[in-house]
């Protein structure tokens, strides 16, 4: 019973993701999965019955990725604060963000260069579409969370922003200078130089905080994120 | 002499961007230029080798016009500008920022989608790279003129920040919920309402101001932009 072997299936994805960082959407065939993953020909069909099945099996895949290590950075976020004393400085906002994008940039870009292959093709493909509405949800229900355990105390119509903000933050660090197989920020090929992901949050989050909370700006504005 | 006809080639580049942004980099050929062009079969390759100039010219095309309408924006801000009396506030950046993104978002989506499409595929194409670098280039000399000329006082590495925050917004309004079609910003299906370009631009402006000049923080800071 191929169909219910979880282990292949995931072979399977985690390939098709290679594939459309590497090779774009195009790229992405049930034979070049089956070749990446190491499987013989026709496997792939077992799982995914045409193309359009592959591509959202791989958004899926993603999602659940990125939502498990979403959690992971949570909790952890959860117990650095647990360890300051009570009204004491909690683990700055930007830095946990500036983390995130940092990670994301580097370790996980492949994984991010093929939501923005899939995002660019969800135009094209509804089915898309549904499978990567879940990364925005999940990234807006985890930052809300997170900012309530934190004792961060963000106003509802800055979570949309940031979640808007850092996903555009991250394209631009995945397809810059950088972008070419080096790590997440700094210099590109010529010597070229963009902001850095810490640069990006900090500018990110005092911005988003300095036009959400207008009565707050002066306890929320730039020294206490800069 | 069919290469040197400049009218003809503008209409096959300017094809090629409408067909970048609703196929994807996969949907743009010869062929499919000159049927979308109205222009008989073999017109393209007069002008184009190969896919690869095809492309290039695309990017070119797109440089081309965005570097025109800047220039644009930029005289009609100076002008903007100068009716102010001496000393009397001059006009927002954020303001400027965010009418510039949001006409970018709507009437000229379709560029900014095939300049995506384009920048993805130049990860695998170091020619679109080189085509595509002069719009960042060109974007970061057209903002720090215009900010020298509008006398606002930005710090150099405001410049590289603010380009690349606005890059992501950009990426973000077009293929966010109002991407399948409709205007730049507000509702998308299932009534979904993302930040606005103008919520972007604010926070972006907010947020650059705050993180790159602290000693000025409290001037800059979130009553000045919000």
């Amino acid at each position: 019973m191929p169909r219910s072997n979880p282990a292949r299936r995931h072979s399977l994805t985690d390939a098709a993701i290679t594939l459309l960082a590497s090779d774009g959407v195009h790229g992405l065939t049930h034979r070049s999965a089956e070749r990446a993953a190491g499987l013989p020909a026709g496997t792939a069909s077992n799982y995914f019955r045409n193309r359009e099945e592959l591509l959202v099996a791989a958004a899926e895949r993603i999602v659940e990725l990125h939502l498990a290590e979403m959690a992971q950075a949570d909790a952890a976020a959860v117990e650095q604060a647990a360890r300051h004393a009570p009204g004491g400085p909690t683990p700055e906002l930007a830095e946990l963000i500036g983390m995130s994008l940092e990670v994301a940039a580097s370790a996980h870009r492949d994984r991010y260069l093929a939501v923005f292959e899939l995002l660019l093709e969800s135009r094209r493909r509804p089915a898309l579409t549904a499978a990567l509405a879940r990364l925005a949800g999940g990234a807006a229900g985890f930052t809300g969370d997170e900012h309530a355990q934190l004792g961060l105390d963000l106003p509802a119509r800055a979570v949309p922003l940031l979640v808007a903000l850092y996903g555009g933050a991250l394209f631009t660090l995945v397809t810059g200078p950088g972008g070419a197989g080096g790590p997440g920020d700094a210099g590109g090929p010529g010597g070229q130089t963009g902001p850095t992901a810490r640069d990006l949050a900090r500018a990110i989050v005092a911005g988003v905080l300095a036009t959400t909370a207008p009565d707050e700006a002066d306890r929320d504005a730039p020294g206490a994120v800069g």
